[in-house]
């Protein structure tokens, strides 16, 4: 039987020790498990990043990949744990939409997590990702069946995560999702929206620069030059050649920007 | 048999290679090992700071887990290595007071590391985290007894680590231990030594601000509001809703905190 | 049979999802992996420091381990994708020059990577390290002949990286490799070929210093001094006491430095 495979992502960063509490109590309970890191560096509290993080990773995993997501700037509060089943992996975050960008294109089911005999006892009102997420997730990858932890819900949230919205003909307004490593902006913009965009006059706009050009590849473009690649998510991406677009632009996480197409 | 287990905390950063080299010597000599994080991001050459990282992660490991502890200024000169066992751990360090915030409340062991027979040859004189403490961490965790790293030492150091100093009948001095990724400052007042301050009058002082509120968690307070919490260490921690208490007070780590208590 | 190692050496930050993708394309494929991260803050495609971070740090892991580097400023283009085998392990990365501080030393035989059956399919244009150098990696991990991904090849990029050069009788200008996390300036000289410098009379200048003191160990040198090091790697550093050697002098990676041995 193959070990049992954990994911982290949340936005505690590397330099505490929080992520590596995490995986102390996973292991005391799953000692077979093997935990991946999708990325600790959501910005503070951004429940969307979080979103947007655990959305683009989760499924490059093998099934039945345990993914435990902490963006949770509600810990201690009213805010109800969940344990959502989806495409053969199992996730456990809070109910905050965390994990809305999955479940809004995923047949999904959701239960509220209430087993309390799974969590670390006694639980803190400030570390949820040690006392609850990262307990309930380790047994379910020990092997505890997902209805064991509580009933299938389905009031959950759901935020009103960042579609664009079509304002003229051939207008549509979107925002940056994420800027990566290297500058590159990640729209909202999903290819899939907006086919065949090769064959056709656009121009997208972000931080006053008016971008025509689309790319296939990185290296295609002049260096220094900015152009629009579909990124390996399938979104529009502003990217530039060994340059940060980001910075190019003065865009931010979050930002506008602005797509024509005739 | 379950498999070994150790963790790495360091102020090596993860930009360089030293920690994926200490992995590599880990697992030539222990192949069946995980390697887990705490931290790598100590403040360099802080050794409160990697006291302190190391003091709240240990315990939420499995009984019989390796730490691996290097925040070492003292690298090549006579300073000399230790392994501890405390609690059903381990812990391989240099003997600078890196351990000392654990065995200050813990039954424990302390051997000088003398057997250079587990020590990779030849040994450098500035990387002991790869020639000294990672292959003896792998060869006990492997299953080689302690008591053949060397003899039973009880002359290790004992630095005065920052404990608060009642200077007043109804007033103490501390400092912040460490401030984390969100702004939290974590102080020395230890919950344990002041009980029940939900009900009595108090004041805590840092950076000129005047705490007075305890909050039981993050998003019982008002948005932009400075509280103090119990943290998940235990210890009293300055926070605010969604801010940074560090940047709002202006307060570094190893900076005074003046508690008041009627 | 031990399981199988893979290291990860990559320019794209952990801020990111993409590293924990890569990791999910490997387990998918090699569920016994192990999975270690040399470093994921390589420059944004700075190949000479991926090139010099791998060259410092495979040769500490066990034999058979594969070890993926991806600092791939051209992906997407005509570069082409390569499989390396020397000193027992195996290495995957594009044809960059990236794995040139390793071949330029050590017997070894490459491979153009041409198998598109071990590819994920469909390649994206942009994200060769999920698409390509993951999964050739993990097939190989699982036991896959080298000789199945494709033909050997001699024509690979044999760039010239930065030996140090001779410039008069006593006198050879060089360059700062790598600036580490404390500060230490990795110079490209190397202790073999200046022997015995403890007993000659040098001067190593760099950013308007002159540092003719050669320390055993950090502890050696007067608090706040520089001094030079042979470093673990072989190469002289410039290092300080305590201090950031680099901040100390104004120097970069790149930078010039020049040494007169008499």
């Amino acid at each position: 039987m193959p070990k049992p495979i954990l994911t982290l992502t949340t936005d505690f960063g590397l330099a505490d020790h929080y992520v590596g509490v995490m995986k102390g109590v996973i292991l005391g309970i799953c000692p077979e498990a093997w935990i991946a890191d999708i990325s600790h560096e959501a910005a503070p509290f951004d429940i969307a990043e979080g979103a947007y993080l655990i959305a683009q990773a989760w499924k490059y995993f093998p099934k039945k990949t345990v993914h435990v997501v902490v963006v949770d700037p509600g810990v201690g509060s009213a805010r109800r744990p969940i344990l959502m089943e989806a495409g053969g992996h199992y996730f456990v975050a809070p109910d905050n939409g965390v994990l809305s960008m999955i479940y809004s294109r995923e047949k999904h089911k959701i239960r509220l997590i209430s087993a309390e005999r799974y969590f670390r006892q006694p639980v803190s009102r400030t570390f949820h990702g040690r006392d609850v997420f990262a307990p309930v997730a380790a047994h379910v990858a020990q092997g505890v069946p997902a209805a064991r932890m509580g009933r299938a819900i389905d009031d959950y949230l759901r935020p009103a995560f960042e579609k664009p919205q079509q304002t003229g003909k051939h207008m549509w307004n979107g925002r940056i999702l994420k800027i990566d490593h290297f500058g590159n902006m990640v729209t909202n913009f999903h290819s899939a929206d907006f086919p065949d965009l090769e064959k056709r006059d656009f121009l997208l706009t972000a931080g006053g620069r008016q971008i025509g050009v689309l790319a296939r590849h990185y290296a295609e473009a002049g260096s220094g030059e900015l152009f629009i690649i579909v990124g390996s998510s399938g979104y529009l991406e502003i990217s530039g050649n060994q340059i940060s677009a980001a910075r190019e632009t003065g865009c931010q996480s979050g930002g506008p920007v602005e797509l024509n197409v005739w």
